[in-house]
C-alpha cells in the first residue's frame, strides 16, 4: 500500500531498482492536454544517473514509453501509463546486501515489515522509484503551465556547510541548469561541487537543502484542516528518499520572530490583494493567497557510503559491511527535478480539487 | 473537503469557532477497547483555553459528549461520534473582522476560496477545530498504549529565543505537565514564561518548536513510497494551525553531517537489532525500525496580535485593523497535547494498515 | 470502517438505534447553498417511523439539529454536521436479542465480526442509521435542484405480488405522496396496503421493489471503468438495509432481448442528441447520456417478524425466538425517501467529480 | 478518475483497445505469495478472444509480462505491475466510428464527457480493459485459495431465453469449462450455443446472466453501512461493461416471499452456526455469515451488432451506421472469468480490511 498519491490527479508508481522496469500510472489527468514523450523525457534526463561526475555513474538512458491515455498527441482523460525499462543493473555489486543490512538504508525495515525484500540496489526503496514520480510530475507541470500559468522552479540551496543565496521571486530554471550542482548562486555552486568531489573521493556522502517556488498560483487552492496545501506539500516532500525536514515560508527561522515582525500585511496592489512580506510562503490557513509558494526540503547525506561500517546480518549477528556499487555522494543536484515533480503533483491535484469542491468555474 | 484524516483509523472533524459545536467522528476504531468520556476529557482539559495566565482567557469547560460507538464502556467497532458545545462565544469581539482581513490569518484565503466565511473567531480556521483532533487522539493514544505498549510524549522545546535541552528517551509526561510552559527543562521553562508574559503585555505574540517522541513502536510500521511514516507525520503536523516546519530525526541539522557521521550503525542488542545512534529518528525508508520516533514541529508566532496593523477590507481597500478578543500570545503550551494527538492518529492508522496489509498476525 | 460514502461529496454517518443519537457529517458540500433545517426536516419526516398504520409504531419526532457548516442560512464549504437525538427507545423490547440472534438479521454477523454488538434494536445495523443518509441526501437533492435542475423521484413499484405500472418520465412526487404506500398507481396502492395490513396482522412481513428516476442529468456524469455511474448507484442501493438486488435501465429483463431490439438509436432532437428508446436507463459506458436515469431496487421482506423462529443463542445452542418490538411489516414505503437520498448523494458526488476531473467549466 | 478499485488490495487498470498495451498495477498484495506468470496466464487464456467459434475472432495471445513486485517467484508486498501488449489491432475496421456513434455503446458519452475519445474499438470502454481486471483477479484468487481456502466459481446461468439449472453448492470449475458456453448444465449449454450461433449468423447479439459462488468465506468479512460486502460486489459487477443488474441471494425473486418464508433459520451444525436455507446468499447486514456467497449478474446483449442502425454523427446529424469488425455475439461465456476476477478482488480486499479493522488476528 501507499504507492498512490493524490485525490483527483492520482499517481501510482511501481518498480524495483533491479526488476524489469519502473513506471507510473496517472489517473485523473484532464483530457485534451497536448502531450508527447519528449515532454516527459526532458525531465527524466534531468533526473537520470550519469549526468555529471558528481552523480552516480550508473548509466541508464531511461527512455520513457507511453502505454496508454494519449491519442494523436492529446490526453484522453483516461489513465496515462508510462514505462521505463531498467538497463544497467548489476546485481553482483549488491551480493553482500543479500545478507547484510546497510546502515540507515531501508534494508532492515523492509525485511522487518514484509519478511522479504529485493536486496539488489535497494529494490523498491531505491531512488530509482522516483522515475515514475518525475514522469508524472512532467505531465502535471505541463498542465499547470498551460492551463494556469503556474511555474515551478527548484534549486540546491545548501550542500553540507555551503549555503547559497537566491532570490526565489526571480530565479529561472536556466540559471539552475547552468551548473552541475543545480545551484543558481555560481560562487556557492563551485564550493558545493568541490565538497561533493571531495566526499566522493573519501567514499563518503553529503546532505543539503533544496528550495522551491511556485509562481502564479491564484488565491484559493488548498483544502482547510487536514489537506492544507502545506500539509500535502510536506507529505509529498517527506515521501522522498532521504528527506528529513520540510519548511513552508519562514519555517523554523520564523519561530524566532515576534508576530508583529512575522505577520504579512495586506495591501491593495492595483486592484489585487497582495502582502508586503511573504513569511507565510504563499499559504495562509492551508490555502494559497496568491503570493509565491516557498518551501525548503532537507535531505540527509546518502546512506550508502563506500566505507566499512558496523551492522548486522539477516540473522541478527554483528558484522561489518563495505558497500560497492555506484552511488551518488550527494543526492541534492538530482533531487531538484524530483522536488519540482512532487510540487507539481500537489498543485495539480489541488487545482482540480478546488474546481470540483467549490462547484464554481473559478 | 479535506476534513478527514487516516486510511483505516479515519477521523473527520467538524465545527466552527462560534457555531453550535465542534466535534469528531472516528471510523475504524477497533472493537472492545474500554473507553469512557473521562479518557477523552483529560486530554481536552490539557488543550482547553484558560488553563493558565499564559493562554487565552476564553473560558470553555469543553465537556465531551459521546454520541455513538461505545456500549457499556466498550467500543463497538462502529463510528465514535464525540461532541463539544461551544459556550463562551463573543462574536462582538470580532465585529471588525466581518469586513477586514487579519494579516497572516485565514480570513482572506477562506473568502477567496469559498466566497463566504464564518468571520467570528476565524470560523473553521480557528484553533478550536483541534478539539476534535484531541478527542480522537485520546482514543488512538489509549488504543496504542493498551494494545501495543506505545507511549507518546511531546513538550515545548523552544519559545522565541529560548531553547530547552531535553533527553527524549527518558522524558515523562509528568515533567512536561509540571509547569505552564509544558517544557520539562525548568530553567528554560521559566524563561519561556517570562518571554510569553512580556509578549502578552506588548499585545504581541511568539512562536517556537514542539518536540515529540513515540517509544515502543516495533519495526515494520509505515508504508513505503508515498505513505511513509515520516510523510504522514509531516502531513499531520503541517495540517495544524500555525505550523510552518517539520523535522524527523536529525532534520535540517543532519544535512550538515557527512554520511559516515550520520549513519546509524546496527548492532545486536541481546537478540534485538538496534542502532547505536538515532539520527534516523526511528524511521528508515519510511518504516519504523524499533528505535524512538522523534519529530519536531515549528509553530509561527500567533497571527492575531492586539496591535494596529495594515490590511485590506473585503472590498480590497487599504485599511488598518486592531484586533480585540482573547488570544494566545504563544500557542506552544497548548500545542503539546495537539501534537501528541496527531502523532497518535498517525501511528494508530499505520498499525492497522500494517496488520491489514501484510496479511500476517504481527 | 465503511461509514463514509462519496469521493468529493463525502458523507459519514454515525449512531446506533438505541444510543444517544444518530447523525451525519457532510464534507464537500459547495459553499453558498441556501440551507435551513426545514430543508432537511421535510425529508426526515417522510422517513420517520409512525407515519401511518402500515409503518412501525416507534414514535420519534426526529428533529434535526445543525451543528456546523451553515452560517446565516448559507453553507460555508466546511463540514455540515447534523444530529438527531434518539427518543423513543425501548431496550426492554429487545432483551431476548441480547442472547439470541434474529434470523436473517445482522445480529450474528456483527457478533462474529466484532465480538461485541449493541443488541438493542439492531444497534448500528438498524434502519435508524438511514436518518443520516436522508439528512445528507436532502442537502444533495437541494444542491442538484438549484444548481443543475436535476429532479429525483422514487416510488414503490411492487409489494409482494402486487405490481404497479408507472410512467417514469412523468411521475411526480405529489402522486407518490398521495397514499400511504407511496405508489402513484392508486389501484395498485390499495392492493399493496391491503397486503401489508394482512401481513402485519399475521406478524409477518413483505418485500418489494422501489423504482427511481433522475431527470435532467446532462451527458457526461460518471467516471469510466470502476466508478461508473451505474456501479456507484448499485453500491449505494445495495448498501441499504434489506436491499438484495439492483437494476439499471432494462436490467434483468433486458437480457432476454436481442441487441437489435435492445439498442437505443440516437437521433437529433432539435439540436440535442437523444435516444428513441431508453433501455440503457440514461447511462452508457458508465456515463450519463442525457436521458432519464432509471433504476430499480429489490428489498427483501423485513427480517424481524413477530413469530416464533428457530435460531441459536450467543453460545451457539439451538433455541427459538419470538421477537417483540415495533417493526415495519414492509419497508417499502419508508424506503422511497431513502432511495432518493442515496441517488442524490451519488449524483451530487459525480457532478463535482466531473467538474474536478475534466478541468473544464461544464 | 475511477480506474482504481479496492481499499487495501488496490487495483488500477490502464489501456485502450487499440493503444500500445493494457495492464494493471496491484498495490497491497501481501508479501510472500508464490506467484508466476503462468498463474495469471491461465485466467487470461479463459478471457481472451478467439477461444471458440462463439466468441470474437480477434486473435490475441495476450501474454502477460510481470514488470515489478515479484522476486524469485514470491510477491514482495510492493506494487505488482502486469502488462499485456495489444497485437491484433485493426483500426481500419473502426474508421466509420471516428465520426459516428454506435448506439448503446460508450462512443457518445465519452465524447460528451471528455470532448475527445479513442474511437478505435471503443478505446478505454472496450471489454479489452478487463484484461487488467482478470490479471489482478488471478492474484487475488490465488491468495484467497492459499491463505483462506476460499474458492470462487462462476458460470453462465442464462443466455437469452435459455435458463440453466445448477446447484451452486457443488458445481466445479471443470464442469464450467467442459463446453464453449461455460454452462455446467450440458443440455442448456447446447441450446445456448445454438442461440449464439444463430445470433452471430444474423449479425445480432444476445444477453444473459452469470451466476457465481464463493465457498469457504468465514463469518465476519464486510464492513457495515456503506461498504457492505453486497454493496462492494454490486459495484464491482455493475462496473463491468454491459452489466445492467445484480442480485445477492434471493434477489428480485425474494421480494415475492413473506418474511416467514424468506428468513434463514440458524442452527448448530456440529458446533458451527449455520443456516437451514440461504436466501441471504451468505451475507447478512453486509457481513459474511459463513454460508456460500451467491450472486447473479445481468449482461445486456452486446451493443455492437453487424446491422445497419440509426444514429447521429459527431456533429449531431442523423445518419446510419453498419459496424464491421470482430465482436462477440454474446459476452456471457467470456464474462465468466471476469466475474470471478471481480469477486476475488472484492473478497481479497475485504479480508485484508477485516484484518486491519478489527485489530485482532482472526
Amino acid at each position: 500500500m501507499g504507492n498512490t498519491f493524490g485525490h483527483l490527479f492520482r499517481v501510482t508508481t511501481f518498480g524495483e531498482s533491479h526488476g524489469a522496469a519502473v513506471g507510473v500510472v496517472i489517473d485523473g489527468c484532464p483530457p485534451k492536454l497536448a502531450l508527447a514523450p519528449s515532454d516527459v523525457q526532458v525531465e527524466l534526463d534531468r533526473r537520470r544517473p550519469g549526468q555529471s561526475r558528481i552523480t552516480t555513474q550508473r548509466q541508464e538512458t531511461d527512455r520513457v514509453e507511453f502505454l496508454s491515455g494519449v491519442h494523436d498527441g492529446l490526453t484522453l482523460g483516461t489513465p496515462i501509463a508510462m514505462l521505463v525499462r531498467n538497463e544497467d543493473t548489476r546485481a553482483t555489486d549488491y551480493e553482500e546486501m543479500r545478507t547484510k543490512f546497510r546502515p540507515s538504508h531501508a534494508d532492515f525495515t523492509y525485511q522487518a515489515k514484509f519478511g522479504i525484500r529485493a536486496w539488489e540496489g535497494g529494490g523498491r526503496a531505491s531512488a530509482r522509484e522516483t522515475v515514475g514520480r518525475v514522469a508524472a510530475g512532467a505531465v502535471a507541470r505541463k498542465f499547470l503551465a498551460e492551463r494556469c500559468k503556474v511555474e515551478i522552479v527548484a534549486w540546491v540551496a545548501q550542500v553540507h556547510d555551503v549555503d547559497a543565496h537566491i532570490d526565489p521571486t526571480h530565479v529561472e530554471r536556466g540559471q539552475v541548469e547552468s551548473n552541475m550542482a543545480r545551484c543558481p548562486d555560481s560562487a556557492a555552486a563551485a564550493q558545493m561541487i568541490e565538497r561533493i568531489d571531495r566526499a566522493r573521493k573519501d567514499g563518503d556522502s553529503l546532505g543539503g537543502v533544496v528550495e522551491a517556488v511556485a509562481r502564479g498560483v491564484p488565491p484559493g487552492w488548498g483544502e482547510p484542516v487536514f489537506d492544507k496545501l502545506e500539509a500535502d506539500l510536506a507529505k509529498a516532500m517527506l515521501s522522498l528518499p532521504a528527506a528529513k525536514g520540510f519548511e513552508s515560508g519562514s519555517g523554523f527561522a520564523g519561530t524566532r520572530l515576534r508576530g508583529s515582525e512575522h505577520n504579512d500585511p495586506f495591501y491593495n496592489a492595483g486592484g489585487r490583494v497582495r502582502t508586503r512580506t511573504n513569511h507565510s510562503g504563499g499559504i495562509q490557513g492551508g490555502i494559497s493567497n496568491g503570493e509565491d509558494i516557498l518551501i525548503r526540503v532537507a535531505f540527509k547525506p546518502t546512506a550508502t557510503i563506500l566505507r566499512e561500517q558496523h551492522t548486522v546480518d539477516v540473522q541478527g549477528n554483528d558484522t561489518t559491511l563495505k558497500p560497492r556499487g555506484r552511488h551518488d555522494p550527494c543526492v541534492l543536484p538530482r533531487a531538484v527535478p524530483i522536488v519540482e515533480a512532487m510540487m507539481a503533483l500537489v498543485l495539480c491535484d489541488h487545482w482540480l480539487r478546488h474546481r470540483g469542491q467549490t462547484g464554481t468555474g473559478s
